[in-house]
């Protein structure tokens, strides 16, 4: 039996996530995902990276956004657009119904644990999927005009600000998630799926504890950028404005020591070379639900090989 | 001109106040409204018959229902039931944005009535609602197995359990809303609109201070007791378990002394003379906008003779 831990961020990693639950059983992979995103909105805890997984691993995303969940409406954030109310973040009907039910539980007590426990239960989900902490932590964005929480940056401003730094506003005081040192007792190895090294893995990374659970296991990355460009999101844009090019490379080098093994899209087979670690070239794009499913069963290959 | 006061409940009432600003401008006639039935849902601020005044003065009201908001949906409620979370009260999903918006606002320190005209404006309504009080009352139903909340007996229980009392939680110390007081200075008598005599109209009457603010005016009411019966809601089943007839007279006899005048249903014609007051036979059933209006003039009328 193999069991892995697969970190993971938005929709880019979530369809690896899902490729993974495909092949592997709730004793096999744990999904450990960013909560740096979370914010409070109309009252509400919204927690998308989280909901990014749930809705891909029930199956309920919605594939024509790209985010959200499918067969969604709108009419409650185009009457709160009348009524003269925030709307920048599109609340689909369907999806303010799991905030609604986030927000009472948390209310009443519950962790972000249970929340999700209870959630993956009710949408049918086998797998676990733990939040990164329990406390709340916060990707500041800071760009030459000042700083902005993430969500303010990446759908209020879409992201056309320039970034200068990311800053995860509470994160030396959090505590990390209890579950994941329990699972890497006897895991085989860590897959970083394809999300940004930024504001989805590097808030993970910097949770207090991880990196020292994570540096006895061999850990591979999947590149989220593919021939210079992110395929969703901001990622390439963000290494730009750092002054990295957004490369494989470059994103092998960003995540530096921790990694045994990382893995590229055929675009960028050139860069093989340049890379110093074990690295695989193959197609990581995914499209179809087979896409994800031979991603997947190479990356759990290639931990087992580093193991 | 002529100045008055109209106390409204759910939704009977709401159609004669729709006639009234038809036939009144925003100086001539002030809504002022039950707040018993409000409580706190899923963590939203409901305000059942305020918001079901917010809709008949937009027009924007449901009349398939009967209840709730036009051209809505229900993705939200029933995604709510599919994750396991209390969805006994039916919210659609435009219904949610003003709930939303106005629990946003109560947490940003806003008063009702703050809300309420923030609201009204954002629907197009010139016409002032007057939240009964700022502070908290809750109508609490007294049945043989125990106390309900307003809308747990009303929506959830479908009025099911039989009617032994009512209490109103927090009225005793509960203050009149500021703006009742300085309309009433020049204000010609009040029209109690044909509403629930004992959980929508009573609310009102037993907040400290407006029974001598409104004893010193003509006070007609609108049966809401047509042939026995009650055009919407529980009002007449209420009463047979009280002991009481459903009626017109009863209903005129409940409020007692306030009274100056009474309109009743032609149906009930052959009572009019059990009325020891003035008191006038129509047609009270509303069925079109021209109805509303034609009552709505009738009863301006009978207080310009009144007063």
């Amino acid at each position: 039996m193999t069991k892995i831990l697969a970190i993971t961020g938005g929709v880019g990693g979530a369809k690896l996530a899902l490729g993974l639950s495909k092949i592997l059983n709730e004793k096999e992979v744990l999904f450990l995902v960013n909560t740096g995103d979370d914010f409070q909105h109309l009252g509400l805890e919204i927690s998308p990276d989280v909901d990014s997984l749930l809705y891909a691993l029930s199956e309920k995303n919605n594939p024509e956004l790209g985010w959200g969940r499918k067969d969604e409406s709108w009419n409650f954030i185009s009457t709160l657009e009348e009524l003269g109310t925030d709307a920048w973040f599109r609340l689909g009907d369907r999806d303010l119904a799991l905030h609604i039910t986030r927000t009472q539980a948390i209310a009443q007590g519950k962790s972000l644990q249970e929340v999700t426990d209870h959630l993956s239960a009710a949408l049918g989900i086998k797998h676990r999927i733990a939040p990164m902490s329990q406390d709340r932590i916060s990707t500041i964005v800071e760009t030459p005009e000042g700083k902005l929480g993430f969500q303010e940056y990446f759908v209020r401003e879409k992201c056309e600000p320039e970034v200068v730094n990311f800053h995860f506003e509470g994160i030396k005081s959090a505590k990390p998630n209890p579950i994941v040192a329990s699972w890497m007792e006897n895991c085989d190895g860590i897959l970083i799926c394809p999300s940004n090294p930024y504001v989805s893995v590097d808030p993970i990374l910097k949770v207090p504890g991880y990196q020292e659970l994570f540096h006895s296991k061999p850990v591979i990355a999947v590149s989220p950028i593919v021939g210079g460009l992110a395929i969703k999101g901001p990622a390439a844009k963000m290494m730009k404005e750092l002054g990295v090019p957004p490369t494989p490379t470059a994103v092998s080098e960003h995540y530096g020591d921790l990694l045994s093994g990382f893995i590229l899209d055929e675009t960028d087979g050139d860069q093989a070379n340049d890379i110093s670690i074990p690295s695989i070239v193959t197609q990581t794009v995914m499209v179809t639900l087979q896409d994800r499913i031979d991603l997947a069963k190479l990356c759990v290959r290639f931990l087992e090989e580093l193991a």
